[in-house]
């Protein structure tokens, strides 16, 4: 306690967010409903380290390198075997890393969650951190990945959206082959490119995109046009095929497209009206994604950035295996609606432990009593703190007030009272037989 | 599958283990196990970031600088308000630096626990990784805190060593007022480099433990003969103290020291015989520690590092806060333990994912019939996959065995029957109604 030691009060760290035990104690609520739909579904878990070899990461990195965090011991040195690594930035690459790895001792198909920590060395904003939780869910097999896996994984996130009370949201499905086969449909060359300039449209305008895809990829100014008017489409339903064929655009890719949404959309049906949308103008950027592709987002907040997304890939595994694993996957951005939700006040935060029960240290009572009553509520059951410290009846419901404790109990053993902290009634019980109200 | 690709297979990275499913299924058991020990006891949950500041590290470090884990992103470059952090190496920083940093959030005596990776980067050996879980408890307060949490904190781990069936294990406690009270006692200038100097016993033995007691710190040969008999006293209750009054030295230090291990070891007896012994022998490194300190080993391989620790410290926050806050906390090594385990053999690990049933699907009957069922099990709070792809019955029940899925379930809407995969017996039932057998 000397006055003149030196005291740095931490301060938090910008873009790695922490939570108060109130906060936490919700969120790893959440962890486990999203843990228990996953599981639901006969999804198995996967918990990888949370660094890659650089090569792994970089190799697969779509021009993220600048944004990956290397990780090196401060005092440096050489030491033998020491791998070069860096902390991962999503869960699909150590995915695709422990799928090579371990191929010949998985079953296919693959169905696997992974709720971790992922790293991105860019500047903080609304929405964007530097470290943050991920929620993924992914089915990889070696040969046909059945569409019915397209259609289940929608059902799925919203089936946790809804219990989590992350409402309203909206979720937007497209499929790259409607794109693309639409495209060649018009004879444009550079479908990639075209579906990379697409993907801006929301963020840059209709305006730009049109002038990107005339200046960058050569294309006429009227099919730019038709690229810019088709990504307009947006409809609850399959009637999206209608409005595509108006266009007279006619290629056998479109058709697979279109068929593969309107599947999809139609599974989509066991979701209320008002969710999900068939939206033409979701490209995702990643250049692996050749079929289904998915969006979410959180509708009352309509610039805040898409809080799940995912989509089917022809090959998981590229570089890293002689065998193409194709798959479909989609993450939830846990830490980007849990902070965002947080924020706007719309998750009901209550105790700050999960404490049931304090069982009061009365100053007549031997101390044993109220251990032993401790032991007995606990084998049935419940949370219970034994208060430790000698303090007055007063302090020690104050505390349990406090962190939200909601009973506060009386081991007095001619006669064991319990009361509500919450309604203020106090009533004879038993440790043996006592339920909680409400 | 083109021939002439490029393959690098991904090797494992030495020091960052990694679990096959059905191993990591028994992991995430025990997690929960730990933390439902944890929460009944009324210890709430934090999730500090995985890194820290550096300085706030380092100031902490005890000579740890080269083995923590700098972050910095590859692409190198400025960054406006980028902090120079680094991975945390223990769980204790983090609590410390969060209890200063929210200080005025929170609620005292402070009870927490944490379920997080932590990070070093030293040469791996066995037991000794780079990345590895630690489980913690501490209970943090602004005044005293009651020495009847030291009591609680070992029938707290050894309830959750229980339930996991890890055993034999030993639990070690002492107190280093004893040491320190005996060795002023006996007239020794420097007791904290004595206790440091015992601290090594195990490593180097008696001889080395005196000869180092002579030269480096100078004391009289009898006496350090007195400190090295000291440290072999270990007995199974209370009886400790009269093997320590026999050397007939005094201090009032020693007393209180005796007084608090003699009330720690007599909440033991709750503990089955065998497992938990005052043992004199351990000191702890860390100068932190001021009174109960607790270690864990494995009986069956004794030249394993302890798999818990823990003790008693005066100030958990100094240099981040103007107030004291004295403690007391345990940190259980679930790495170490759940890799030792599972390298012997003792952990039976089972199916390699969640799944109870699953919904064949039937040739001849409708697919919404399947689906229909599944969903029908889901909502009774069943794992339950639908077999998605179109392949033949036997395919599909080898799938189920190969996972480990106990149950396959033929929905048709006639007469559905259920097969159980381990008897091979197969029966009729009711979604609405069917439960497992055994």
């Amino acid at each position: 306690m000397s006055s003149d030691r030196k005291i740095v009060k931490p301060k938090p760290l910008s873009g790695f967010p922490e939570w108060l035990p109130e906060q936490r104690l919700v969120e790893l609520r959440w962890i486990d409903t999203i843990r228990r739909t996953f599981e639901a579904y006969g999804f198995c878990n996967i918990d990888p380290p949370s660094v890659e070899d650089v090569d792994v990461l970089v190799s697969k990195g779509e021009d993220a390198d600048k944004e990956i965090y290397g990780v090196r011991r401060l005092g440096g040195g050489e030491m033998r075997d020491e791998p070069k690594i860096a902390l991962h930035y999503d869960l699909t690459v150590p995915l695709a890393r422990y799928v090579a790895q371990h191929f010949n001792e998985l079953s296919f198909p693959f169905k696997r969650y992974q709720i971790q920590r992922a790293w991105r060395g860019e500047r903080p904003q609304e929405g964007r951190f530097r470290e943050f939780y991920q929620c993924d869910l992914d089915v990889l097999d070696t040969g046909e990945v059945s569409l019915h896996f397209d259609a289940e994984l929608p059902v799925i996130v919203y089936e946790i959206l809804r219990q989590l009370h992350v409402e309203p949201v909206t979720m937007h499905i497209n499929n790259r082959k409607v794109l693309q086969g639409f495209y060649t449909g018009l004879g444009i060359a550079d479908v990639v490119g075209a579906i990379r300039i697409l993907d801006k449209l929301d963020k840059v305008g209709a305006e730009e995109v049109n002038r990107l895809l005339v200046d960058d990829l050569h294309i006429a100014s009227a099919v730019a046009a038709q690229c810019v008017a088709l990504a307009s489409i947006r409809t609850p339903d399959g009637s999206f095929e209608e409005r595509i064929r108006e266009f007279g655009v006619h290629s056998e890719l479109l058709d697979t497209g279109i068929a593969e949404l309107k599947f999809v959309m139609q599974a989509a049906e066991a979701i209320p009206a008002g969710v999900v949308f068939a939206d033409l103008s979701v490209a995702r950027g990643f250049d692996y994604y050749t079929g289904t592709v998915y969006e979410g987002k959180l509708s009352a907040f309509p610039g805040y950035p898409s809080v799940f997304s995912g989509g089917r890939y022809d090959n998981l595994v590229g570089g890293f295996l002689r065998q193409n694993l194709p798959g479909v996957g989609m993450s939830i951005g846990l830490t980007r609606i849990f902070s965002k939700l947080l924020a706007e006040g719309q998750i009901a935060v209550g105790a700050s432990c999960p404490t049931q029960i304090l069982v009061i240290q009365l100053p007549e009572t031997p101390r044993e009593q109220a251990m032993q009553t401790g032991r007995a509520l606990r084998d049935r059951g419940f949370n219970v703190e034994v208060y430790h410290e000698s303090k007055k009846i007063g302090h020690q419901i104050r505390y349990a007030t406090r962190k939200g404790i909601r009973y506060a109990w009386f081991p007095d053993p001619a006669k064991h009272e319990v009361k509500d902290l919450a309604s203020g009634e106090q009533s004879p019980a038993d440790p043996a037989t006592w339920a909680p109200g409400k």
